[in-house]
This record gives structure tokens, C-alpha cells and sequence, in this order.
């Protein structure tokens, strides 16, 4: 088969997948919450109407009550006395805030209230989000030395062939993040936060290092907290060190994809792929004149090595 | 200096800033929120006290309803009469939320009730977020030909210098991106969405396609929506054709950084990275003895050509 078309046949396959794999969700997902969801409304609406008859306010004025209380609470305003009192926006809050933001965690709790908060919420991610990648990136890449390389060295001096090396050293790195990165800090969170159960640490942990941050679960939101801003920066640097964790994982996986041939297999960019080829192109920087896609070996379709007007400036 | 701790340097500086922009987010979070919260508290509490004095319940009564509303609220459930009859998990809401899962964005709203649901996420996102980064990468990897290699290759051919045009491309993308992904979709959602104004939309866009998603504006989650599992089914392939722009906006961003030597200056890996220097270092993939650290030439410290195991099995 022509390799154009495999390539576009390949990519087909993986969007008609993908859509398949969001349906099957949406089917279990209905299914499983559907029911839970049906008793909630239930009950609410019970609780509801057993208040409207011990009360001597009319349907409208308690909808219109209702309506309000539930306005500012999507904005982190409880009307509950016991929460009354704290801010959401002290100076640990309004970090741990920034820090969920450039992070791309993005809990929800609390959002910006006010249309200058928005604004400033945009321009500050604009910055914050690349520079945290830059920081994460930066940190991990001097990380790679002591928790990739060397292992992986280590493994083949005591006599593993290099593939078996870095599936062996994969999944004792696997392992060691599970463990401290995940059931570790679980075990911590469902110490610390009275109502979470340690299933719902573990769902907080992996849901907050997927950078997916639904926000049901948000430690240190809970009123009387003690010593909160502590806690809240202790979060901090457990979500920093985790992404750095979860990138070095990905970053490994990569790797090991790479040795495997799988990501040639895939088509996709290499994690650091070999230019090598560029050798035998005789492509000059200033040559205005990139070839044709038709012009190149129709077996590597999307080589970097026939990507003329970056690689060769590289070389300048 | 000596590189390795010139690199140190550039770490620790890097740390430094980024608690620096963290801080510094954090007071303008603050002074600017602060008051908009505090205006609402005191609103909110007013509104408590006028429905008190109106109705004859108790203070205890009123403040357990309400605890227990939220707390449906909490889950998606509102106890509002025009809210009570649709489901956030039929189909087409539970796809949104496994498509919002997958992607990372996250809104959270809705978020999986019973611990069945949480489970699933977890497997579901573990299996799903990787595999959404591969056809995301895929995708992306298809379009760099027409969208980043054939335009600058053009830009080029009308008489620009190879570094010269790698900005100017880069910048009419920008200008693409930020017209097409953000600006012209949040124009739709005003429209649609009553309450959302320009800035709101926005805001929103930018929320979503850098997947932080806080899920403060969440589209197609009005009561009595028309056409919603249509309109939730558009917001997925917007979402979708978004992040893949994003994501080709950051790796043409990536190149262009390495055109002019950025990412050689931070020591980070470089998009597409030339590892012609493999030829002068006589590893080959069976050795088990890795070269110690200290044996690399000082000025590229962190080059990807120094990490034998890996490398050197490439080209085997």
C-alpha cells in the first residue's frame, strides 16, 4: 500500500477509535452515575418539599432564595455559618489558586469572581503556563541523569540486554511513582481531610497529576482547617513534584517507545530523533527552494529529517 | 564558570522566579477578588437573615436544608424547580464528560457521584489521556506539512532569510489561532449562552484550550438548552480541532526555538534534536559501561547524544 495513504489510513483508524472509546465512556459513565444521580435528585427534591411544608414561605420566594444561595456559591460563597468567616482569597488561597492555574490543574474552587480577575486570570496564564513547562521541563531534564540513565546503565552492567534494560527500568520507575506520587500521598490526604475515604485520595491524586483537576475533591477547603496556608503550600509542592514525576514517566515512556520502534510504527515524532539522515540531503539553509513532499523516500513520509527549513538552519 | 553548575544556577533561578510569579499572582488574585467576594458574602448573608425573618423556620432548620442542597449541588444535582428534570448523565453529557476527562480540561461539572463512577475515571483516564495525547500528536503531526513546513518553505521562496521567516510564520499562526480558536468561537458563545458576555467566552476559550478548565463557565448547561446533545457534541469537536492547534502552535513555537538557539541557552531538549555528534562517540549498544558523567564534554552537559542505552540501540 502506498505509504501516503497507510499513514492517513493509520490516522483514521485512530480518530474513528478515539470516537469509540468517548462513546463506550459516556455508556458506563450514564450507567454507573445515572442511577446514584436519580436518588440525589430524589431526596433533594423530598428535602425540598418537607421544608417548604414546615415553613411559611411561598414556593417562589424560597426558588428565587435558592437561586441566589446557589449563585454565590459557584463562586466559593457559602451562606453556611461555620464557613462564613474565611476568605478564599488570602495570600495561600489566592497562590494555591494561581498555582492550580499555571499548572493547567484548574481545580474551580474558588474561580474569579470579578471581570478584571478574568482578565488577569488570561494574561497570567498566557506567561505562567509556559514558564511553568519550562520550569518542569528544565527540572527534569537534570533529573534524567541520576533516575534514567544511570539505572538504566546500572541494569546492563548486571547483565540485561538493553531493550529488557529499559522495560525493567519502566516499570520499577512506574512502581516508585505509584508508591510515592500516588499511594503515598493518598494515604496522607485521607489522614488529613476528615470525609475523604482513601479511594478518594487516590481519585485526587490522579486526578490533580493527570492535570485533569475536576475540583470535587480540593484539600484544605474545609472550614477550620488548621494551619491551612501550610497545608495549601504543601499541596504546592506535592503537585510540583508530582507533574515533574508524571512528565519524567512520560518522557521515559518515550523513550522506551522510541528503542521499541513503536513510535516509527505510529509515524509520530521521536523523542529525540536521530537526524542523521539530514547527512546525505544536500539541502543548504539559504537555498530558497524546499523540495516537494512528493520528492521524498516514500518510507519515511514524515522523517524531521525532511523537515528542510528548520533543520538546516539548525546546523548554520 | 563551570557548566554543570552554571546549569544548577539556571535551575535554581528558574525556581526562584517561578515561587516569584506565584506571589506575585498571588497579590493580584487577592486584591483584585477580595473585594468582589467580600461585597458578595455580605450580600449573600443579608439574604439569609431578610429569608429568616420571613419564614418561621429556625436558624438549625434552615442551615441543615441548606447544607444538604449544596452538597447536591455539589454533585450536579441543583434543587432549582426549572433545573429538576434533565440528567447530567444521558449520552451526549456523559461523552462531554469523558471527552473533558480524556483531554485533561476537566470542568467538573458534572463529577462522578458514587465510588463505582470515581473507579472508572481513573481506569478510563488512565487509558484514555495517553491515548488522546497519541491522536492528538498524530493529528498534529499531518497538519505540520501544510500548516508550518509548506508555508515557511514559501515565505522563503518570496525572498525572506530562513530565521526571519520561521517569526513571521510563526506570528501570522498566532494571528490564525487566536482569530480562529479563540476570538471567532467565543463570539459564538455569547450568542448562545444568555448569561456569558465577550469577555466571559473569552475567557472561557482560554480556560478550556490551555486545559485548565475551572469549569466556572461550563456551555450547554442551561436548563432548557435546545438542541444540547447537539450543541455538547460541537463543543467536543471544538475542543478537540482547539487543542490540536494549540499543540501545533507550540511545537512550531518549540522549532522556532531552536532555530534561534533558545533551547540550547535554557539546556532543554530540543524539539527535533541533531544527534550527529553519536557519530564521534564509540558506543556501541551492548557495552554494558556507560560512560561516567564526568567524561561528557563540559559545554553540552545535557545532550541527548550522551545517553548511550538509548541512542545507541536506535541505530541498531
Amino acid at each position: 500500500m502506498h505509504s501516503a495513504s497507510k499513514s492517513w489510513l493509520l490516522l483514521s483508524g485512530f480518530v474513528l477509535f478515539y470516537i469509540i472509546y468517548l462513546l463506550f465512556g459516556a455508556l458506563v459513565f450514564s450507567s454507573i452515575e445515572r442511577p446514584a444521580e436519580d436518588e440525589l435528585r430524589r431526596d433533594t427534591q423530598r428535602l425540598k418539599e418537607a421544608f417548604l411544608n414546615q415553613s411559611c414561605v411561598s414556593a417562589a420566594t424560597l426558588e428565587l432564595f435558592l437561586s441566589r444561595v446557589l449563585a454565590a456559591n459557584k463562586h466559593g460563597v457559602s451562606v453556611l455559618r461555620n464557613s462564613s468567616s474565611r476568605s478564599n482569597w488570602d495570600l495561600a488561597s489566592s497562590m494555591f489558586f494561581a498555582n492550580t492555574l499555571v499548572t493547567t490543574v484548574g481545580y474551580g474552587h474558588p474561580t474569579p469572581l470579578s471581570d478584571a480577575g478574568k482578565a488577569f486570570s488570561i494574561a497570567y496564564a498566557l506567561i505562567g503556563v509556559p514558564f511553568t513547562m519550562l520550569v518542569l521541563t528544565a527540572c527534569v531534564q537534570r533529573i534524567m541523569q541520576p533516575l534514567v540513565l544511570a539505572p538504566v546503565g546500572l541494569l546492563q552492567r548486571s547483565g540485561l540486554k538493553p531493550r529488557p534494560a529499559t522495560v525493567v527500568h519502566f516499570l520499577l520507575l512506574l512502581l516508585a511513582v505509584v508508591l510515592c506520587c500516588f499511594l503515598a500521598p493518598a494515604a496522607v490526604f485521607s489522614a488529613l481531610e476528615a470525609s475523604w475515604t482513601f479511594l478518594d485520595s487516590v481519585y485526587f491524586c490522579f486526578i490533580s497529576l493527570c492535570t485533569i483537576g475536576l475540583g470535587d475533591f480540593v484539600p484544605a477547603a474545609r472550614p477550620g482547617q488548621p494551619y491551612r496556608a501550610l497545608y495549601q503550600v504543601a499541596v504546592m509542592v506535592y503537585l510540583f513534584i508530582g507533574l515533574m514525576m508524571m512528565y519524567l514517566l512520560l518522557r521515559t515512556f518515550h523513550k522506551m517507545a522510541d528503542v521499541h520502534g513503536l513510535t516509527t510504527f505510529f509515524q509520530l515524532p521521536r523523542c529525540e530523533a536521530s537526524l542523521m539522515d539530514d547527512d546525505t540531503e544536500p539541502i543548504v539553509g539559504n537555498d530558497p527552494t524546499p523540495p516537494r513532499p512528493k520528492d521524498r523516500p516514500a518510507t519515511k513520509p514524515l522523517d524531521p529529517g525532511s523537515q528542510p527549513s528548520y533543520n538546516s538552519i539548525n546546523k548554520g
